[in-house]
């Protein structure tokens, strides 16, 4: 009774009938199963998948999982705001499309996805869309026309362990691996029934109070938006100014180590997230911010909850351009060999992390006459990203890259 | 820090390394990768599994996707106490044998299995163990010699959601499907810290206990099974007397709806379970049952939690056989056809469930000579299963089955 009527309330949440419903043991869990599923139950269509290339890590796992056994995978790239094109995610369909998967919304930047758009293209096509509404389910339903949604519920404030599996009937769909009895087949194991309770209670009660939270942290991350720019020199905001998330604001700042920063904000009470590669145990930077193109260096996340508080959000204001500007001071000099070569300066960052290349190449760009050349060696993979990301706040010209005899050699023309 | 500390105290119970332990999201969930891994790892080595007759519905399901996929499997059986002979299994063992399962101790009539012969006869085949030790890791380690083990928290008292899979260092595991970094790639999905940190605090303290409350237990069990055939007529107290779990018995009732028999319990306030066909969905009885060859009608189990006061064990000797004669008196006189034809005595039990067929041939028996037969018709699955247990209980002959115009004939010989 308890499960049943938690499944009630969660698939009026989500505009849905009960029985498409199940409850999963987590948002990722949710994705897989669905992306499996759905691929199998499409198996005669085709083995082609499409996917955003800023989806959330479950939905790429799933990708790579699908091209392992076979099957074909398009990336559809993002703008500079983060969102698809509608247009451009319908080229992508082909006659062997068996599934197509877009986020309602971004996890880093908090750019909202055309989603109903994209459905759109996608029914024309005859090819369910799977839409991972994690982000977003807490503050409303996702827009009509997808086939599959997942979510999780410790992403809406409810407890860990809890995803959302929803199929809508006709949908084509073949649960994959062992089943049992369990959430109609597609979720086996014994339910954690307490976790899902408070995962349903939850999102009422978020629900709830959406819209009015939603105007309120919308003004606050507009404030962040708007402020941090003037308080901090050399901030790029990304992510859409306004088909975005409420309560989500990211900016990277050059010449700033994120790791470093995350530190300094720690220690003033503030946690924040980054996608810079500094802070990832991989050293590469986030997926997200290399499909927009935008700086990654100095990258911060701001996530404020529910009930997040004004005075915390101008004291984050006040905190964060004297932590960026003890980490630049850390930073300040760093030592780097520059050879001067014909008409190209050479900046040798070999075996220097990012935020360094970056800060190298702006201390000599002075050092080169207008029209002349700059020639970054790095072998950090966050260059590749973080140098055209500069040129472009800059306004000097990106040459392009070239292999080095190490790492590789990126080229920037002094223009202003 | 927390999840270390959780995995550490975790592996200290099992007996393993903490990096050879992961937590999933139940042991369904374990069991699932355990077996889809452990196979794919020894996928050179063959296609073969071998599993017990007896195991968990979660190493069946797995064992029937395998099977699905075109692997082959092998079901070792058990003696009427539920227990595998290591001999018995070490010979089901083949050359292209990729992983062997057994549980430490069965579900649902709380035998404990031979699992250390069973490891030593697979170590010298060279062919990897998995144990199920859902039922008994609370109560103590396992015995030597597995390769991989899987247990669930909310077995031995800890919460909902909360798996264990332990993959001994060596053991060739090839984890299926999308994973991510997270539990070294074994259990993809946002960690449940909560659940983790209680799952291992509880098994720690529920071991702490666990000495002193299985002799106390296994008091109140025994009680149970000496006292139960003696207070109601027709029982049959199912698995093995001594190798057992200490909190589990279980037994069956002849003449008696084991669906009613629970609700007149529940009445008396007493929870328990029961592998009788009529109890449950699938109107099959237990699978364990079956494969022991024991009575199934009427069967109850009775699992005592930790700290099971005796009190409530003499309560429920004492209401027990009301709630069977309440049960058997409304069950009273059914009535059914019985035709006399040659010297056979035919008994129409068509389109009628447990246990009426064995209700029906129990009250015609007598009105046959000895050496008479009696031909019981029906089309009730637990019938295969419960009239030949009933011969025995009975001392009649079992001639066998065979298919008639609508169901199937069940041949007893009057013998005494």
């Amino acid at each position: 009774m308890l499960l049943d009527a938690a499944r009630e309330a969660a698939a009026e949440a989500v505009g849905c009938r009960a029985d498409e419903l199940v409850f999963t043991s987590s948002g990722s869990r949710a994705v897989h199963t669905g992306v499996a599923g759905a691929l199998a139950g499409r198996r005669r269509a085709g083995r082609h998948l499409i996917v955003s290339a800023v989806e959330h890590s479950s939905v790429l796992h799933s990708a790579e999982a699908h091209e392992a056994g076979g099957g074909s995978v398009t990336q559809v790239p993002v703008d500079r705001g983060g969102a698809v094109d509608p247009v451009a995610y319908g080229a992508a369909l082909r006659e062997d499309t068996a599934l197509a998967c877009l986020q309602s919304a971004n996890h880093e930047v908090g750019t909202e996805q055309p989603v109903g758009a994209v459905a759109e293209v996608c029914r024309e096509a005859g090819v369910p869309l799977l839409v991972d509404a994690a982000q977003s389910l807490g503050w409303g339903p996702v827009e009509d026309g997808w086939s599959l949604l997942t979510a999780s519920a410790h992403k809406w404030g409810g407890p860990s362990g809890v995803g959302l599996l929803v199929v809508r009937k006709g949908v084509r769909f073949a649960a994959q691996g062992p089943v049992d009895e369990r959430e109609s087949g597609r979720a086996p194991g014994f339910e954690n029934i307490p976790a899902i309770v408070a995962a349903a209670a939850s999102l009422r009660a978020v629900r709830a109070e959406a819209a009015g939270e939603a105007v309120r942290l919308r003004e606050l991350t507009d404030r962040i938006r708007a402020r941090v720019p003037r308080l901090v020199s050399d901030v790029e905001v990304v992510g859409d100014p306004v088909r975005r998330l409420p309560g989500v604001v990211t900016f990277s700042c050059l010449y700033v180590d994120g790791e470093a920063l995350l530190h300094e904000l720690d220690r003033e009470g503030f946690s924040v997230s980054s996608g810079s590669s500094c802070t990832s145990s991989t050293l590469t930077p986030s997926h997200v911010l290399r499909a927009m193109g935008v700086l990654s260096e100095g990258n911060v996340r701001v996530s404020l909850p529910l009930g997040a508080a004004e005075e915390d959000v101008e004291r984050f204001l006040e905190v964060l351009p004297r932590a960026v500007a003890a980490v630049r001071e850390k930073l300040g000099a760093p030592v780097s060999e520059t050879v001067v070569r014909e008409d190209v300066l050479v900046v040798d960052s070999l075996g220097k992390r990012c935020p360094i290349p970056v800060i190298e190449l702006a201390k000599v760009i002075g050092d080169v006459p207008v029209g002349g050349l700059v020639r970054v060696l790095s072998d950090d993979e966050a260059a590749r990203l973080d140098i055209p990301a500069w040129c472009e706040m800059r306004n000097q010209e990106y040459v392009g890259e070239e292999p080095a005899e190490r790492g590789t050699a990126y080229l920037v023309r002094r223009v202003s």
